[in-house]
């Protein structure tokens, strides 16, 4: 408890602050790490909990920022906030650089018709989604899946959308919470699903590492526009995808009109410290008064955000380019085989892995017990940093998520680690 | 008006997105300076709106941040999410790199005690201010300056704290507007200002230039004792400060305990494009309950924000060198000749100008003229590119805002056009 002492305020805390039940999810693994630092100071720890990014960045990539870097000491190639002087659609483009914008809308929507004026190139998806969390408000109902990222219902909550924290269930009142688990194939049962204004949807999924199927996404996309929601589809992980599975919502028929896409070089580029990623607002989409979406985020972007850093709005322009993106994907594929190392060793000791083929996540199911519980047991017995399923929602209780981020050695040192676990 | 068709989702727009008036200020600006351009093809359009940088980043400090990129390609050199590995205190420094924390707790605030864990690094002050607003949310009252740059009063109305619009009075309801002008030197009557929750307060002052004094800032943190209200200090241009003045609102006794500060390296560096910035919430800042501010604006920073870019914190780390220190402000000295420049010419036009000594701005009186009409007829007739006074609230009428960004060439021919313009 806090003392009220006359050297407070008199300014009450934000009662949606006070609504938030724990500390963010990854801070506290962080804490639960330096307790067990502080026990085993000479133990080698392996963090594969918060999905981080370890491989180095493509030369191609990086001398393309370096060279940014550079140009910013020379008058020709100084640039403030306008990164397109004289650009013919500078009210559009203030804050992003236009050559990204096509390039991003070309690179990975090209056939998908999404035009360069409805990409927003920002810092990253994490933030992203607090700005739309910002333009919905606090009158929206929303649903997401359970498990997810705990990004998307921390927002929630904090923007007012979310009632009360009920204990017993481990849920926000308000919140439709669409469990999505092994018996349903990770995709929700819509059919006992309530109608919400706003669906948060992340394909390929964080934490299960479940990619939708074209025909899951299509029912979504069709429960959507009957009743007449908006999907906040998060596609972070898109660069993953090794099977058929759409990389983006608007591969389906009909999304243009009820999706938002949310996306990021964070996972593909290794940009998670550069921070880069995007939003797509698709003209066509339109609140109930007709009013069009892209509107209002053009506003909330203009009023609370500056721009991507122009440094690594030019790595991300490099990572698009021919040679860039084959780069860029080789360090996907070498996570992938990692992926595939971790899957190999979880079926070796007879456990249910998910994931890990279309995700850089693997989603252990360990029947019968508490995620916390097997997250102490695999750091104490073996220094491994996990993440407890139940941190992404109560589906993802006896569960944790493995991440495949990782030097080659750090992976394969932590599958000997598990195998002598689990003998 | 905008059609109800069935293509429409059943989403209803925010209602605090609906309230907000007009287009965020300088897209507005953009959008004239185009129609312009239209109009006058072969015009050199002169910009001194937005308040854009445009002299080139010392070395030392581009090639931080080009060194830093590059070493991003190399296996000991790259960086994820967490900067520092293995740092004692991640909790707090998940997101940002710790030395550059310590750096600016010891640059700017060397003798007033700021830790370096208040210290939060961003990617600039304004994305900083949506964030408190986040953190603050929709029951507190406010106080601005008026007139004062948009990004406050704007924000207040997207998470809710403004009641109407009032076309009569240019003011938004439940907003405590506090006029700064010529007459009261540029500083509140407090004496006749209302009790608020939060009171925004920016020194050097966005757009008048000026630059509040230390008894100015010892009354207002006398009152926000008195009040228990929380100050948000934007000390975005502190790097400007010529005279005397404060260039912190913690140099006054008694403000750890009612002042959160945010700051930024955009136009001390020239990083409007690179984009870095912090805000310090002092961990004596409580809220009613005694619990402390700076725990939430943690909660915040994790759930809303993935930290800065490193590539510009090496930038920023550079610019607190000695000798990355010295050259920064060297191209600060540069703004402000081209400030004395632009005073002197409005000077020889009997116009009295204000600002520009401790800020890089010129706060030009028109007696009598509507600041639209005065921004129209200079660009018109010169081709210059102003801000309009009302832009900035009611308190801005009769005024325009001129910018001493800009290469010492274009002032020049600034001044040029402008003295023809009023002979």
């Amino acid at each position: 408890m806090h003392a009220v002492t006359d050297r407070c305020t008199k300014v009450a805390r934000n009662f949606n602050m006070e609504r938030l039940r724990n500390n963010y999810l990854f801070p506290e693994i962080s804490a639960r790490e330096l307790e067990h630092i502080k026990k085993y100071p000479n133990a080698e720890v392996i963090r594969l909990g918060i999905g981080d990014t370890t491989e180095p960045i493509p030369d191609i990539i990086t001398s393309a920022m370096s060279d940014c870097a550079r140009s910013l000491s020379t008058p020709d190639g100084y640039r403030g906030y306008g990164a397109e002087q004289g650009d013919k659609e500078l009210i559009y483009s203030i804050f992003s650089v236009q050559a990204l914008r096509k390039a991003i809308a070309q690179t990975f929507y090209g056939d998908l018709a999404v035009r360069d004026t409805e990409v927003f190139v920002s810092d990253g998806s994490q933030c992203d989604i607090s700005r739309l969390q910002l333009l919905l408000g606090s009158n929206v109902t929303i649903a997401l899946q359970d498990p997810s990222f705990p990004a998307y219902i921390d927002s929630s909550v904090i923007i007012g959308q979310a009632g009360d924290f009920q204990y017993k269930t481990g849920k926000y009142r308000n919140i439709e919470y669409m469990k999505c688990g092994p018996k349903n194939n990770f995709f929700p049962d819509l059919s006992n699903t309530s109608r919400t204004d706003i669906i948060f949807f992340c394909s390929p999924n964080n934490p299960t590492g479940h990619a939708a199927s074209r025909e899951q996404l299509e029912q979504l996309v069709e429960f959507a526009r009957e009743n007449g929601s908006i999907i906040v589809y998060d596609s972070a992980y898109a660069a993953y995808i090794t099977d058929k599975s759409p990389q983006s919502i608007y591969e389906i028929p009909g999304a243009r009109e009820v999706a938002i896409e949310v996306s990021s070089f964070s996972k593909s580029a290794g940009f998670t410290g550069v921070r880069l990623g995007w939003t797509v607002v698709p003209k066509e989409l339109l609140f109930s008064s007709g009013f069009p979406v892209v509107n209002d985020f053009n506003r909330i972007i203009c009023t609370c955000f500056n721009g991507a850093s122009i440094i690594a709005q030019a790595g991300g322009l490099a990572c698009l380019s021919p040679e860039g993106y084959k780069a860029m994907l080789s360090v996907v594929d070498y996570y992938k085989e990692n992926a595939q190392i971790l899957l190999d060793t979880f079926a070796s000791l007879g456990l249910k892995a998910y994931g890990g083929v279309n995700a850089p996540y693997v989603w252990v199911h360990f029947p019968g017990s508490r995620s916390w519980d097997v997250f102490s047991e695999i750091l104490e017995k073996t220094h491994i940093i996990t993440v407890p399923g139940s941190g992404f929602g109560p589906g993802g209780e006896e569960f944790i998520r493995v991440t495949t981020f990782g030097r080659r050695e750090t992976i394969l040192e932590a599958s000997a680690r598990l195998k002598s676990l689990f003998p």
